[in-house]
């Protein structure tokens, strides 16, 4: 009735909390909590929202309303993985810092649990289950998480950041093209400048239960196969985790079966298995990138950590924690979001190849 | 009454939970839960209770149970610094990871907030204020932290993870002794060996404001006065942060007014500015150690991450997270410990002197 009071606004064109964020100026978060009686938000900011509600007779839905108000204001970051992992895992604190920044942004608040094994995965799920905060983001380190299910079964706003998973999951995902941005990365290594072909590669692969490793294993293969048509079997080594050590451990069982010799490049699943190849060729008095080039994967701190530098591709992970939270905080907020967001990747050229 | 119908258990003498606990061979967390209808204890764990409960004649408190029946069963790790410094500081996963696992043993939840600049301090209070958890630990990368306030003023269990407090805090603290660790570690670098002396140190150091930075700088001063009695001003390069490419400007600038010249070892504050000077002075074509030793501090992951390897003090992380869990569970129910718990340190020497 009040809004049919308006008179030129038709029902089709009824303005919504969007249409009053765009005249206010503001972020609809913050016009959501000034219409909900949140506080923190500041008398201009407040002047500047009535008069954008006036002039487009916006009226919130009572159920809405009903709705936000019984919000925790709290979006949760769910890290799974073990301990050990986890803790290795250079991309956790540049999402955790990235995505909790942007939250508090829009005047909520993040919290980061951690599922460590079963148990944990269990109080999470019945943390879930019990409304302990309005939205989710899963960042995991397993295929198939049973996370996932608690999500599926009881439409929670909710983002998963992971590579690979594409669209098998219940809720939207944050990812990067792991093939294109391998084999981009690949045809480098093959082919430096016009005049250098390396024509050798071998790969070190992380495990290929976790996000992302199958997908780059596959485009080493086939980018390799395409480039050069190889006649013998390539060097592989699959591996359990994705440690400095073991990257120095595959170098060294090459070098000391001989295999070693016939490599010209050594292509990484990531950036901390190639700096422990750089640091094992190194002890081996082997010469990158002259006698054997390296890459990795990730633009990690461990990229740079080594002498020479590794090349390697940037992920962009401040820019993935950040888009994570603007999809779940819409999420809240009744907006979806595409299934599948794919972040841009960069090849960053250092010296290693 | 109940009570002194058991007869034998004079008052003095009257069993409390932990007597209980040990009785049953289960943690006094796991006896609280029981007690206070906490679902996940086993079968044959609560007949163990039981049976030590009647032997022991124990009778909880009405008032220690209602408190223990509101409990949320959420310990809450604040992480208080800028983002950017956050995500470079090696050791709060490490934190993190193993204080988590600690209280998911016990059967709790723990949540990690970050609060990042003023607004974030504003909303950690209000959550502190509003009972969000049961307990609190806190890692601070700020002296004098504004969020001590909120556990001063409401005797709320809580336990700081930072060094260089003391006593000066209204909780419990787990620290290291900065002073004693770094002495050591310059005694190493000065006499490596009865046949070897380093006679020209400098020093590069972290931010005054931040826990630990003056107690190793301090420490650098009155062992180096003591051992040498230097009749010259030492060289030390004052800081605004821990970073890598701090370390490394340190050094460039000594190199270019010419003091590197009279240097044979550098002292840093922590292993990031230490793996910044090693590789710079690499770029220099000065050898390490050879020319001039480099030591760091903190035995994280950066003093692995150059060649020559960096010698450093290793400070636990992993058991620090232990320790500031079994320190806020003790405090939630109801034991104290002591102000400041000093954890042990250990020197590692590597290949950088």
């Amino acid at each position: 009735m009040d809004n049919n009071a308006a008179g030129r606004t038709a029902d089709k064109t009824k303005a919504n909390i969007y249409d009053v964020a765009a005249l206010a100026g503001v972020s609809y978060a913050t016009v959501s909590r000034y219409l909900n009686g949140h506080p923190n938000v500041s008398k201009s900011t407040a002047a500047r929202i009535d008069a954008a509600v006036a002039k487009t007779n916006y009226i919130p839905s009572a159920s809405a309303q009903s709705l936000a108000r019984q919000r925790s204001h709290i979006v949760a970051l769910i890290i799974h993985g073990e301990s050990e992992a986890v803790t290795r895992d250079p991309n956790i604190m540049t999402i955790m810092a990235t995505a909790n920044k942007r939250i508090a942004q829009e005047g909520w608040q993040m919290v980061t649990v951690m599922a460590d094994g079963d148990t944990g995965v269990n109080n999470i799920t019945r943390m879930i289950a019990s409304g302990f905060a309005d939205g989710y983001i899963l960042f995991t380190l397993e295929k198939g998480d049973p996370i996932l299910a608690a999500f599926d079964k009881r439409q929670i706003p909710a983002v998963i950041s992971g590579t690979g998973f594409k669209d098998n999951v219940p809720c939207p995902s944050v990812d990067v093209d792991n093939t294109s941005a391998m084999s981009d990365l690949i045809r480098h290594v093959l082919h430096p400048d016009p005049d250098h072909r390396r024509i050798h590669p071998a790969y070190i692969s992380g495990p290929l239960n976790m996000p992302g490793a199958p997908e780059r294993l596959t485009a080493f293969i086939n980018t390799v196969t395409e480039e050069l048509h190889p006649n013998y079997n390539l060097p592989i080594s699959y591996n359990d985790d994705w440690l400095r050590e073991t990257g120095a451990a595959a170098v060294r069982r090459w070098h000391d079966s001989g295999v070693l010799d016939g490599v010209d490049a050594i292509v990484c699943a990531n950036d901390t298995l190639a700096a422990g190849a750089v640091e094992e060729l190194h002890r081996l008095g082997r010469h990158v990138p002259e006698d054997i080039a390296v890459s990795g994967f990730d633009n990690s701190s461990a990229a740079t950590s080594t002498m020479p530098q590794i090349t390697t591709v940037d992920q962009h992970m401040e820019m993935r924690g950040e888009v994570l939270a603007d999809i779940v905080i819409k999420k809240i907020n009744g907006i979806d979001s595409p299934r599948t967001v794919m972040l841009p990747t960069e090849l960053v050229v250092r010296q290693s190849a």
